[in-house]
């Protein structure tokens, strides 16, 4: 799984119609403190995520394996929204 | 799914029978604002894209999650065309 | 498989519901000789392993073939916690 | 899918049984003017596909989604041999 | 597929109960010539490959399509020893 800061939303109303009411957010991998880096990718959010919050996204098949995204075009899902990280025993994220 | 910007067409007569009247268009990935960079890759056509248009594409497995791919040797599809992008509460992406 | 070294915990309240009772550890990628690199990642612990510890990860959906992680949303797993490496007959890691 | 070129040829005596009789081919990415960038990689070949040639490749599961690659240890197969690519309207790779 | 040079052994007390057994190997990728570059990964061995030889290894569900690695948490296999490479017509690599 990737550490990932929700960011953006997407609007499409040309898709796959097994994809219809499937939420698609703008993510953006973090580091432990939650400071994003790199491209940004789009994941099904399938736990009322908020941007700015800190998930971790499952890719590939695994990110069919739940109620929400199984048997769709999808290739990755929000599976745990953040609550904090920790280090080497010391708290590098909270959610605020 | 990554966002990407579909850029070009490709022509083969030699090919997988099971891929036969499939549209398979190149895109290069973009960042929100729609602007590309990296390399070409190859996907799967199943709404019309057109070239220039901003989509969402699945990879691997997923790829093959639609009536189109299914059980055929493609490892990329368009699943979605974006009419806009969002991040944080700015419109970075909009369709002409 | 990734060689990996165990850096940290996450907590999330918030989550699928099959992940219920899932540790999931932060992991960075070594080298032989154990020094991390790279950007961290998270994966399922089915073996207890401990923070500072040496492991192998299988990613994607082998993440998913074991009795913890089977059909949830999850694509990496812990499967083997490294006693020690050898590189040309030279032993370039050893679990203290 | 990725646009490669062909490359070269491997030989091995020693290998997974249900491999006898595929041809591996060795291909490097290229760019939509047929240019090889990036490291070597090696894909089944189910097309009778030649050296120099352009080809697309499809890679993961999708690899075993031909009669001659399916159940079998290889993640990549050529499926398709390229006549041209056109980008933005005109043809950046015609083949000879 | 990639080409590969065997470095290097794993020795884990403490894996999944499935893997018993599994011989895992260090790998680097390599170039058509057999030098390595990159960072180790590990695979495993299904045809009693020796540290120093040249390899393919296929990843993901594709490294399980094996009797030794079927169902298991494993994600990359060797699945040919190399005899040798050529490219473009000339012999790139010679197994000694």
């Amino acid at each position: 799984m990737l550490i990932a800061k929700v960011i953006g939303t997407t609007v499409s109303t040309i898709k796959e119609p097994t994809l219809e009411g499937r939420k698609l957010l703008i993510l953006r991998q973090t580091d432990v403190d939650g400071v994003p880096f790199g491209k940004p990718y789009v994941a099904v959010d399938t736990l009322d995520a908020g941007i700015g919050e800190l998930v971790l996204t499952a890719h590939g098949s695994s990110g069919r394996q739940t109620e929400i995204t199984q048997n769709r075009p999808v290739d990755a899902v929000i599976m745990a929204v953040i609550d904090h990280l920790s280090v080497l025993g010391e708290v590098t994220y909270q959610k605020e």
